[in-house]
C-alpha cells in the first residue's frame, strides 16, 4: 500500500485518493483494506455481464439505471430489511457523495437551510459547503439528532424560504459509529413532516453490520419506516465491495425521484453510471455480492474488535464499540484537548482525526458533542494486529498526558 | 434494437435511454449503432487493466482521474491535434453532460449568465435550466458563433455580477455541423478575454471527423489555441467508445482544475468515474481505442454520406455534407414550417428533429438560424441502406410539401 500512495514520480498524477505517510499507521482514511477488495469477482462479473448485455452496456442508460442493476436491488433490499421501493421511486446514483451533491444542485436554492448532525461526516460538509446553502448543526445524544434539538433548530430557521434539508447518517453513524432506534427514527420523521423538513438519509454503513444485521434486529431505515415522507434515502456499493466503482441508489418520494430522472444531465447523458451499475447490478443478482459483502463485514467485526482491545488496555478513553461502520468514536479524558492528543499520537506514530473537523462552525455544543473531546479512529484499512498495537499506543498516549 | 428499447414488460423499468417506435426510421436520436459498439474489446480492456491494477481500480481513485488515464491523455492529445495538459490543467469526468453540470454547480452563482449558440445543443439548454443561470441566445452563421455578436451579447448583459460563461460547441457542431476555422476561435477568444467571459468547448465530436482530421488540417479546439485563456474544453469517450462507459475529461486553466479537484464531491467520493477511467486509459494507451475509433469513423463518414445522397435526389432541402460528428442540418424550403414537415415526415416513416427545439427561448433569430427554418438529421444510429432510403423520403416530402 506504501508505494500507491505516492505521486508518479512527482509528476502530479496519481491513481489513488490515499497518500501514505511513512513510520505512521493511519486510522484516518474511511478506505477499505486493498486485500478486502473483491478484484477476481468484479473481473468475473464484468465478462459475464458484457457477454449477457452485450452493446446494451455501452450506450446510453436508462436515466433510472439499468434494468439488471434495479430489479435486482427491489430484490435485494428487503434482505436487508428495508421497503422495496416501486420502480418510480429508485435511482441508481454514482455514489452517495455524488448523490448528495446532484440532491443539492436540482432541489437547493440560495439561503436554503441544510440541518445536520453535529457531529456529521465532514466530507458532506464540503460537499454541501459548494452549494450556496446555510448549514446548521443539531445537538445529537447517542441515538443521533435529538428531536426536539432538531424542532428547536427547525424553528429558529422557518424565516427562510424554500426546501429545508436535514442531512443525516441515522446507522453506524460517521464519525460516532450510533445507531438511531425505531422510535428515534420515527420521531425524527415526525418533527420533519411538522415543520416541512426533507431528510436526506445517508445509509452507507447499513450492510457494514454484525452487531444486529439488516433485516435481523438493526432498525430499517427512516426511508422505509415512514412510508410517504419527504425522506430520501442514499445507498451505496463503495463500503461493501469497492469505491472505485463508483455505484450507489437512492430511493425517494414519486416526485423527487422523477425530478432527478426528467434532469437534463440524466436526459442528455442517461443513467449516471451505466457500465458499473451493470456490473454490480449482475453480482447482487448472482449472489457474489452478498458473498463479497459477508466476507467483508466478518473482517471489519474482526478489526473492529481488535482497536477496541488495544484501547482498552489504558482506563482513560471512553468509547463504545461499533456493532457496524468503519469508525470508533473515542473520548478524550476531561481537559485533554483533541489537538493535543492528535499531536502526540502522531508522534508516536499513530494517526486519528481531530473530533471538531466533524462539528459545523456554527453547530451548538452539548456535553456529549462538544467540540475538542473526541478523535476519529477508522480500522478498515489496516489489518487486525496493526489496528490493536495502534490501539495500545492511542491509549499509552491517553494515559501519559493525563499523567503529565 | 426495436425489442430493447421496451421497458420491462411494463415495470416502468428498463435497460437503455432509447425508446423503438415501430415502423420509423429515427432520425432524433445521436446514439451509436449497436453493432458498432466494441464489446469484444472493452471486455479485454477490462480483464487486462483488472490484471494490471488489482485492487486500485476498486478503491477511491485520485480526484483528478487515475494515472493510467491521465498519463495516456496527455500522450493521446497531441495526435489529434491538441496541446498536451499540464497535469494541473487536466480532470478526467464522467462525460461531458456530467462536467457541464458539474462545472456550473461549482461555479455559477444565481443571475449568472450563460451565452449559448443560436442554435445549440437541445439538452446542454436542459443542462443549463438546472442551474439558476440566465441563458442569452447569440446569433451564428457557417462558423458557429459570430464573433461581434458575441461582443453585442456580452456588453447587454455586463451589468450582471459573477460569471459569465459561454457554451459552444465549435467543432462539427450540435445540430449544425458547423467547424470554427481557427481564425474565428482566436476571434471569439478575444472577444471573451475583452468581455471577461469563460468559455466552454464542447468538444464532443473532435475525434469524429473525417473530412479534416484532428491534428490534420481540423481545427485545434480554443483551449488549444489560447493557452492561458479562461477557455475550459470538454472532451469525451461517448462518441467515439461508448457512451454507456461515461467517460471523459477537461482541461481547463490550472485555478479552475485545481477548483474542481478540490470539490467536495471528489474530496469525499473520489475520482468520478475511477473503474471505467482505468479502463478507458488502459485502451488508449495500448492502441484498441484509436483502432475502435477509426473503424467507428470510417462507418460514420459512410452513413453521412448515404444520407446526403438520399437527401439530393430531392432538390429542395439545402444541406452540407458534414465533415464529422453525428448529424446533418438541414434548411427547409422557404415558407414551410419545420412543425409540419417533422409531422409530414413521420407520417412517411421518418422522424426528425424540429430545428426550433435547439434555440433558446430568449435568442436573437437571423437568416441562418432563423427557427422553424431547420430540421436535424442523425446519422449515428442507422446503416448506410437505411439512411440513404430515409434521405429519399425526406427529399420526395419536401417535393411533395412545396408543390402542394
Amino acid at each position: 500500500l506504501a508505494a500507491e500512495g505516492a505521486t508518479v514520480a512527482g509528476s502530479g498524477l496519481a491513481t489513488l485518493q490515499y497518500v501514505h505517510e511513512p513510520g505512521v499507521t493511519d486510522l484516518t482514511w474511511g478506505h477499505p483494506d486493498p486485500t478486502l477488495l473483491p478484484v477476481d469477482e468484479v473481473a468475473a462479473a464484468a465478462e459475464t455481464m458484457l457477454h449477457e448485455q452485450g452493446w446494451k452496456a455501452l450506450t446510453y442508460g436508462f436515466a433510472a439505471g439499468p434494468a439488471v442493476m434495479t430489479e435486482a436491488l427491489i430484490a435485494h433490499l428487503p434482505t436487508i430489511g428495508e421497503r422495496p421501493p416501486r420502480p418510480d421511486e429508485l435511482v441508481v446514483t454514482s455514489g452517495n457523495s455524488s448523490a448528495l451533491s446532484m440532491l443539492f444542485s436540482l432541489f437547493s436554492r440560495p439561503g436554503d437551510v441544510v440541518l445536520v448532525e453535529a457531529p456529521t461526516y465532514f466530507l458532506a460538509l464540503r460537499i454541501i459547503a459548494d452549494h450556496p446553502v446555510t448549514v446548521v448543526g443539531v445537538r445529537t445524544d447517542s441515538e443521533g439528532i435529538i428531536p426536539a434539538a432538531l424542532a428547536e433548530a427547525a424553528g429558529r430557521t422557518v424565516a427562510n424560504r424554500g426546501h429545508r434539508f436535514v442531512y443525516c447518517v441515522p446507522t453506524h453513524n460517521n464519525p460516532t459509529g450510533a445507531t438511531a432506534s425505531p422510535a428515534r427514527r420515527i420521531a425524527l420523521a415526525d418533527v420533519a413532516a411538522k415543520h416541512g423538513l426533507t431528510i436526506i438519509e445517508d445509509d452507507v454503513y447499513r450492510e457494514v453490520s454484525w452487531h444486529d444485521r439488516p433485516g435481523a434486529g438493526l432498525a430499517p431505515s427512516i426511508w422505509s419506516l415512514c412510508d410517504g415522507g419527504e425522506v430520501v434515502r442514499l445507498g451505496s456499493f463503495s463500503k461493501t465491495l469497492g469505491p472505485g466503482l463508483r455505484v450507489g441508489y437512492l430511493t425517494a418520494p414519486t416526485a423527487m425521484a422523477g425530478s432527478i430522472v426528467d434532469s437534463g444531465v440524466l436526459d442528455s447523458g442517461g443513467g449516471v453510471n451505466h457500465f458499473t451499475a451493470c456490473i454490480v447490478g449482475t453480482m447482487i443478482a448472482d449472489g457474489s455480492y452478498v458473498r463479497v459483502r459477508d466476507a467483508l463485514v466478518a473482517s471489519y467485526a474482526d478489526r473492529s474488535q481488535a482497536l477496541c482491545r488495544g484501547l482498552a488496555t489504558g482506563d482513560r478513553l471512553r468509547f463504545a464499540s461499533p456493532g457496524g461502520g468503519y469508525f470508533v468514536w473515542a473520548e478524550l479524558p476531561g481537559g485533554l484537548s483533541s489537538a493535543e492528543f492528535v499531536g502526540q499520537a502522531r508522534a508516536a506514530g499513530v494517526a486519528c482525526t481531530d473530533g471538531r473537523v466533524f462539528f459545523p462552525e456554527t453547530a451548538d455544543s452539548s456535553p456529549h458533542t462538544a467540540p475538542g473531546a473526541h478523535v476519529r479512529l477508522s480500522f478498515s484499512l489496516y489489518p487486525a494486529d496493526d489496528l490493536a498495537a495502534a490501539g495500545r499506543t492511542l491509549a499509552a498516549v491517553a494515559d501519559r498526558l493525563v499523567v503529565a
